[in-house]
C-alpha cells in the first residue's frame, strides 16, 4: 500500500487499443493503477449496461503497483466493475481513453468513452475522457503526452466540482497551442443509411453519416480543435433544461 | 395523404409490449402513425448505435394511416432508421415508450427510451418519452390514458423550445393527480454483483443494484411521483455545466 492516488483506467475501443496503452502508461508513473476494459471494441455503445447475461472478468496482469483486467462488458460496465469486484470502493479518479476518434460536440451522448467517465461520475469519483480527433492506425500520441499529464495532475490536485465530469479532445496536430475550457459545440450527423440486398435477397441497411455544424462560434470545443487547442468541456449529470420551464407551463394545466 | 400530424412511435421494451400497443393505441386517433421499434427487449442500451453489423427491417402491418415495422437495431437505430428509410424526412413528433420501468431522476441516462426521444431531439424533431414507474407484468394503462392523450395534443399544439425533449413519468396508482414540470431528482444506482461459480468453475458477475437518493426537494421529479403527478422533466441536449468554468480556470493555466 501506498499513498499514490488510485487510478481506474478504461475506454471503448478495447483493452488492446494503442489509446488506452498510451494512457496506462501516463499514469503508471502517476499513481496506483488498475486498468477494466472491454475485452473488443465497444464504440457507439453509449450508457449501455449489461443485466441480462453474466459478466466476466480476464486478470492480464496483477502486481502491487499495477493489476489489469479485461470484461465481456461495455464501458460503464467495466466502471461498476472495477468499482464493486475489484475495489470494494472507489479509486481516486477515472480515465479513460485515449478514444480513437474525437467526442467533441454531440458525440459526448453516444460515446462509450465518455459513459464511463459520467457512470464514474454518477458514483462522485472525479472523471475524464480523453479522445484524440483521428482514426489513423499509427496515430502518435507523443505530442498530448504533457498536456495528458497536465490535467490529470491538476485534476487530483485541485479536484472537481462535484456531479461535474470533463470531456477533454485532443485535435491531431503535430504542435498543440494549449488548452482550452470549451462549451459543447451544437452539431449533429445527417444520416445516411447504405441499403442493399443480401445474397437471400434480403434488404439491409448499413448506417452511414456525415458531421454537421453551423456552430463557428469562438468558445466551442469544434472550434477550439480546429485552432489547435485542446479543448475541455465540463460535462453535466443533471440534464434539466431549467430555462424551459416557463415555455413549458400549458402542460400543467387546461382541461383534459 | 392526410393533414393529420406524422407521428413516429419507438420504445426499447420491443414492439409487442404491452406499453407500446397503449401508446400505439392513442396516438392512432391524432395522426398518421409509423411504427418502428426493437424486434427484441433492449433495455438499459442507452444511446448505443449499430455501425458494424447490419440492420434489418420487418414490415409488420402497412396501410394510408398506420405502418408498423420492426428492426434488429437499438431504439436510437430505430429513429435513425424511420427518419431515412421510411419517412425519408422528419416526423412531426416522436413518441418514445410506454417504458415498463421508471426513467425518472438519473435513470434518463441509462434509458434506451429516452435515447431514441434525445436522437430525435438532435435532429430538431419535437420528442416525447413516457414511462410507468411499474415493472408489473399485467400493468393497467387505462388511468394514465388521457393525460398521455393532453400532453401530446399541447405540445402538437404550442412546440416544445428548440434542443430540448420531454421525459414524462408516470406513478402507478389508480387515481392521478395531475401533470407537474420537475428537475431531474440527484440519484444514483448502488450496485452491486451477485458473483457466482459456473459448472466449468469459472466465475461470472451478475449486475445487481438498489437505487439510491436524497433528494427529497418539492421540485423532483422523484417526489413528484410519490406525490402521485406525472413528472414531466425538460431534458436538454447541451450537457456543458457553464457554472463550472470558473472553478476549472486552473486547467488553462500552469507551466506543462
Amino acid at each position: 500500500m501506498t499513498n499514490k492516488p488510485k487510478i481506474l483506467v478504461t475506454n471503448d475501443d478495447g483493452v488492446t487499443a494503442l489509446g488506452i496503452r498510451f494512457l496506462i502508461d501516463i499514469v503508471k508513473e502517476i499513481g496506483e493503477v488498475v486498468v477494466m476494459a472491454p475485452d473488443k471494441p465497444q464504440s457507439g455503445v453509449g450508457h449501455a449496461i449489461t443485466f441480462a447475461d453474466p459478466l466476466r472478468i480476464k486478470t492480464i496482469e496483477k502486481s502491487d503497483q499495477y493489476a489489469e483486467y479485461s470484461c465481456n462488458g461495455t464501458p460503464v460496465d467495466c466502471v461498476k466493475l472495477a468499482e464493486n469486484v475489484i475495489y470494494k470502493g472507489r479509486p481516486d479518479l477515472v480515465v479513460s481513453g485515449v478514444n480513437h476518434g474525437s467526442n467533441a460536440s454531440i458525440n459526448v451522448i453516444y460515446s462509450g468513452t465518455m459513459a464511463a467517465v459520467i457512470e464514474a461520475n454518477i458514483d462522485e469519483i472525479p472523471a475524464i475522457g480523453f479522445s484524440i480527433d483521428t482514426y489513423s492506425s499509427n496515430v502518435d500520441f507523443e505530442p498530448s503526452r504533457k498536456y495528458i499529464r497536465k490535467i490529470i495532475m491538476d485534476v487530483l490536485e485541485n479536484g472537481i466540482p462535484k456531479d461535474i465530469c470533463l470531456n477533454v479532445n485532443i485535435p491531431y496536430v503535430e504542435e498543440l497551442n494549449g488548452v482550452k475550457l470549451c462549451r459543447q459545440a451544437k452539431a449533429s450527423w445527417k444520416e445516411g443509411f447504405d441499403s442493399r440486398t443480401d445474397p437471400r435477397g434480403q434488404n439491409y441497411h448499413w448506417l452511414t453519416g456525415e458531421f454537421v455544424t453551423n456552430d463557428i462560434k469562438e468558445d466551442s470545443d469544434l472550434v477550439a480543435l480546429k485552432n489547435g487547442f485542446i479543448s475541455v468541456v465540463p460535462v453535466q449529470l443533471d440534464l434539466t433544461a431549467y430555462k424551459a420551464m416557463d415555455a413549458l407551463g400549458y402542460l400543467e394545466s387546461g382541461d383534459l
